[in-house]
């Protein structure tokens, strides 16, 4: 069988752009015991994959050069040679940008449709939803009371974090790039306030009048300059989360900024670089919470759909340029 | 009965001066019940009173202008009206930069003299000791066969962090500023390695080369260029314990450095501020393990004495300056 996939055509230098991409034919052999022929039907377009275009050290694999890319989809089974599946299951895992492609048993994972939509699981009750849970409970460690700060707070990991921790009991300020995000996450979410970072002259002014008793978890999505602005209005002993820094992943050199020991000493504080798979031992807890606060309208969810599978890179591309709110879905 | 003090004459900017300080008369009235006499023996100074010189917000109440300095210290009983201490008692506590003082029992702790001698409390048995001790112990958490680097590595903190770290199995690289610390390091102290930062050219190549399974562990007391290398060469889950920035503490503007997060994120690892405060619940532990390991002949001591009351403020300079190896002191 023919198929089409994805590759990375060259590795970008800054921000990538359409042509690092090609599209191209593939073959799917037949499918061997143990073995699932799927079709994908819900692609996640990560801010992560960034640096997995690069041939660099990190805590993933680099993407190599005329192979196709590839994470988080959804995918519905066609046909099965393994007890476990049979066409028409919907399953999860990591799989290659292409359209048609075979994975194994061990690869694969059955998803509960009855408990929300498919592509839910590319979010909230997926990687974006267990980074937000993990990274917030475990590192930020949230007490009622205490003032949150999240920034990317639209994105899909963002969202999430700032509805934990109003479940916590926290006071939550969302940073964000556009009016329409900021009206959602008070609005829509329960963020008790949220700031357009492009349209506030002096961030670091906002953060303290947002923040009266200091920033005591601050969920860093972005790094950069908004993160600069967050961290001096830090509360003693605080806990800094680094989940991201989509401001810094297309720099082409090394970036500089205001030295952050200084604060980071007075203050007692402790920042963390985290990955998801740090604790992958705790999944199941993380993802049935995640589950019982969906169930019990807790927490919400938001996603922006791009539709054709032709469009993964446009759809990557738009999550530098704050295209998405909540989690970038591309359907095929 | 009449003595001298020594105020913070001005608030320095940048590196102190010795003009920032002054000699001033000051009367000590008669003690009252449950009240001290005391004569200081040796006066502590410590790289955190650069900070307390400034008017700004901190972990420790800033000096004020023309009221004595103070900090650690060592003092003998003169008169006493307390049942707790009588006469030629030695004692230690936080006490002002005066010739004799009165104090009162609940500041005043008496010491044992047959343990070490009486300087050692202000060393390894006093703040720098429980500094290293929890810092290493509790935020770096040393495993058998990792590598910990620390830098200030001949201070009264460093010295001891490097030696824990042997105890606790590690590879040790110390970090100082001239051949004789350097030297004294490894002959003297047991570390592994020690890299003299002023005759290095390529610190980074350096650390690189000292650590060639990465870096594990990094004490940071000095902050800047230094930690600026070490950080390139972390290993995956590193951690960082903050416990100075001596190259920055006299900067008047704030400092611009390579930015952190980017490292810290692709690591997973961790850089915590402390103070020794946040362990205070811990200190007898604290204290009964490094007087066992002094006992014991495992953790070595080396002092820096300066004699003269008036010579306190040259003291302090001194440290600024790299003067010091191990404990700086200065003997009444």
């Amino acid at each position: 069988m023919t198929t089409q996939q994805i590759v990375l055509a060259a590795r970008p230098k800054g921000l990538p752009v359409s042509n690092d991409f090609r599209m191209m034919q593939a073959e799917v052999p037949t499918i061997k015991a143990g073995e699932i022929l799927l079709k994908g039907m819900y692609y996640s377009v990560d801010p992560y994959m960034r640096g997995r275009m690069n041939d660099a050290k990190s805590y993933v694999a680099p993407f190599e050069i005329d192979k196709p890319l590839n994470g988080g989809a959804i995918a519905k089974v066609l046909e099965s040679k393994s007890e476990l599946y049979k066409p028409g299951d919907v399953v999860m895992g990591h799989f290659p940008w292409q359209r048609e492609f075979i994975a194994t048993e061990k690869e694969t994972k059955k998803i509960d449709a009855d408990l929300a939509p498919p592509s839910y699981y590319l979010g909230v009750l997926g990687m974006p939803g267990l980074t937000a849970y993990f990274g917030l409970m475990h590192i930020g460690k949230p007490k009622v009371g205490e003032t949150v700060v999240v920034s990317g707070a639209a994105g899909a990991v963002g969202i999430v974090v700032g509805q934990i921790a109003k479940i916590q009991g926290c006071h939550v300020v969302g940073i964000a790039g556009s009016d329409e995000k900021t009206k959602l996450m008070t609005t829509e979410f329960g963020f008790d306030e949220a700031i357009n970072y492009k349209t506030t002259p002096d961030m670091n002014k906002a953060i303290a009048a947002a923040c009266p008793k200091g920033v005591n978890v601050y969920f860093d999505n972005v790094g950069g300059e908004i993160s600069d602005a967050v961290i001096k209005n830090i509360a003693f002993h605080a806990r800094i989360p680094l989940c991201g820094q989509i401001a810094l992943y297309n720099s082409t050199e090394p970036p500089m900024g205001p030295r952050l020991q200084p604060m980071l000493l007075t203050r007692s504080a402790l920042m963390q670089g985290f990955i998801i798979n740090d604790f992958k031992d705790l999944f199941p807890e993380g993802i049935q919470q995640l589950a019982q606060w969906v169930k019990a309208g807790k927490l919400k969810t938001t996603e922006t759909i791009e539709h054709g599978f032709e469009n993964l890179p446009k759809a990557l591309l738009g999550l530098f340029k704050g295209d998405n709110i909540g989690k970038m879905i591309v359907a095929a």
